[in-house]
């Protein structure tokens, strides 16, 4: 019987996992939300420009009109910011459609996608609807401290795994869940020897609560004519519910996306909430001190507990604790209603992510990893 | 030197042209909004039900929070009002996204498409996008009346034109812009004659304002093993700025689309709105009314005043005079503050598109018409 069967490399396909919503948990375990923790998805914990939430509401008598299909405001005020021109700036509904358009736009079934393993899911993910093949190169862990380490791409390894048929490398700068990133120096060497047919997709979505002084402005990395720069409103902005992300790059490589995008990718209330928040530098201000404040109490709190600590320069931290598995610290605090991210789908085996939140949340979750310790480290 | 290069078939691909947004006319002519009537893109004019806006209101402190990225909620309630499982259902960032995902999922570079000719644009662009083949039909245009005519498919062509390469057949019903439908018997009888291996979609993005007694019920459908039904929340429901549409199928081909959707394709704020205006059957009514109040309004006028018209049994009407270009009109109701659509760009030559608005609106639209025509036909 003739049958309808789905592209060969659709069928084999695992897709991404997203972090727990509270309220699946909610339905799971039956308790309110009143009570649940989410520190899953390395989401901003107080929320958007208060700003972009009141332009939100002018606009909401105009939801029968479609968005502007050219983001014509937004881009002329993002370009504006960064010194670039409205054809520099490709917007998506999220940086995830964005990666999509790019797929989309450059890989044919011939060709390779470098990412580095483990790196953000998506990257394989949608390298792998477009048929394409993903060659992996490991992350190093390097130690810090006793109790401290990080993760640090590959450089030499990345460039040594470009071939022929290398089209794309995807780099998340700094990367979830790793937290690898390149430094100035190293991000500049790295440009220099990539070959110019191959493009570089530097993803930035951390940008803008990453404190490292050592962390490169790109801008100015699209006048070369194989680099995307990806940012996203949805982590230091705040708005990761509305999706909207974007590219930067050369007018070429953008003008080629432009065309591979739908006409209304990005919905209106997105634009203009995107457009309030970029006015509101307080409110970043604020933000990024929150994260700073949590993070350093979390790093502080997890070593004093006796975890061992992968920092990163992001909102988030790994931690794990010998001889414990992490899908058992992630089930012990999400029975007590704190939602945190096991890293074993990642091939971390024994780490857990956890979102810096507020400092009354970060409290809550320290407080909830003491009470697991105690229980599985001094079970009687 | 080496060069990055798009995909051929991106090269050569034409993007699609949106409506005019207001702000674009404002920007151009330098008017002030107030002054703007627009009925260019087959949009809702009163807008969505106010407790979806009051639905939206209540959320706007979570958006910082990524939105659920099974759409839970809300195709359970779809799922309940249609008599069918969620698993039925895939969620879209507008039914544009869907498009974009069955042709991702099914579309080798092998494959052909057949689309009616002219039909909605992006049918072919996005068909173009994978690099597949597409196949064109003529639509037939039959007269009613002396000065009133419809578009109609012609589906013994449509079935002729299937080959052993196509994969998939796009019907817009109806279609935008030529109203073309298909009733319920020619449906029933099209979808006997097609091969099983071939997939039909259809895109039911007006149903909800279509008046026709002739038009079927499509949802049993969806026990076909090759249907997919689209639709949408941005017409009847007036959520176009929003983005938020789906796809009904058989749960093996809806479980394919989900596979290569992104994670967090639809939107939190579309999806609160969304399932709160599928519990406000009321609005549905008084928009629904409005709206065949207004087409029979604007077809009475414009044969009055001479015009040819093309009826269809959604929102919008084509119109032409004969010995005046579609141009003509299009730019002289725009130095009005009126903006349709132009159909030349869809080959329909004279033609003109006017969505139906409030009754204010299509008052003013005659009226503008009216002065256009005196000045052109007799202009001294």
């Amino acid at each position: 019987m003739k049958k309808i069967l789905p592209r060969k490399n659709i069928r084999t396909l695992k897709p991404y996992e997203p972090g727990k919503p509270i309220e699946e948990l909610q339905r799971e375990l039956k308790i309110s939300v009143k009570d649940i923790i989410k520190l899953a998805s390395n989401e901003n914990p107080i929320g958007p420009s208060p700003k972009a939430i009141e332009a939100i509401r002018r606009k909401l008598k105009k939801l029968n009109r479609y968005p502007d299909g050219g983001c014509f405001y937004l881009k002329k005020k993002l370009g504006k910011k960064l010194g670039l021109d409205s054809e520099n700036i490709v917007m998506g509904n999220g940086s995830d459609e964005i990666i999509d358009i790019i797929t989309k736009v450059f890989l044919d079934e011939s060709h390779e996608v470098i990412v580095s393993e483990p790196a953000f899911l998506e990257y394989k993910i949608i390298t792998k609807t477009r048929g394409a093949k993903v060659v992996t190169v490991p992350v190093k862990k390097e130690a810090v401290s006793p109790s401290i380490s990080v993760f640090k791409y590959d450089t030499d390894k990345i460039l040594a795994a470009i071939g022929k048929n290398t089209k794309i490398i995807f780099l998340g700068n700094p990367d979830n869940p790793t937290g690898a990133y390149l430094g100035k120096k190293e991000l500049s060497r790295f440009l220099k020897k990539c070959p110019k047919d191959v493009i570089i997709v530097l993803d930035e979505a951390y940008r803008g609560l990453v404190a490292s002084s050592d962390y490169a402005d790109t801008v100015t990395c699209t006048k070369r004519r194989n680099v995307v720069i990806l940012r996203t409103f949805s982590k230091a902005y705040g708005l990761a519910g509305l999706r909207i992300g974007y590219a930067l790059a050369n007018k070429q490589l953008a003008s080629w996306m432009e065309k591979a995008r739908q006409p209304f990718n990005v919905n209106m209330l997105a634009q203009v909430a995107a457009l309030a928040a970029l006015d509101d530098s307080s409110h970043m201000v604020k933000v990024k001190s929150l994260i700073e404040k949590g993070r350093k109490f979390l790093i502080k709190k997890l070593k004093e507990l006796g975890f061992d600590v992968v920092e990163t320069p992001a909102n988030f931290i790994l931690f794990s604790f010998k001889g414990i598995s992490s899908t058992e610290i992630f089930s012990g605090l999400l029975l007590q209603g704190i939602i945190v991210r096991d890293m074993k789908p990642y091939g971390l085996n024994g780490l857990v992510r956890v979102t810096v939140g507020t400092m009354r949340e970060n409290r809550k979750f320290i407080e909830a990893l003491r009470k697991l310790e105690c229980s599985k480290l001094f079970p009687n």
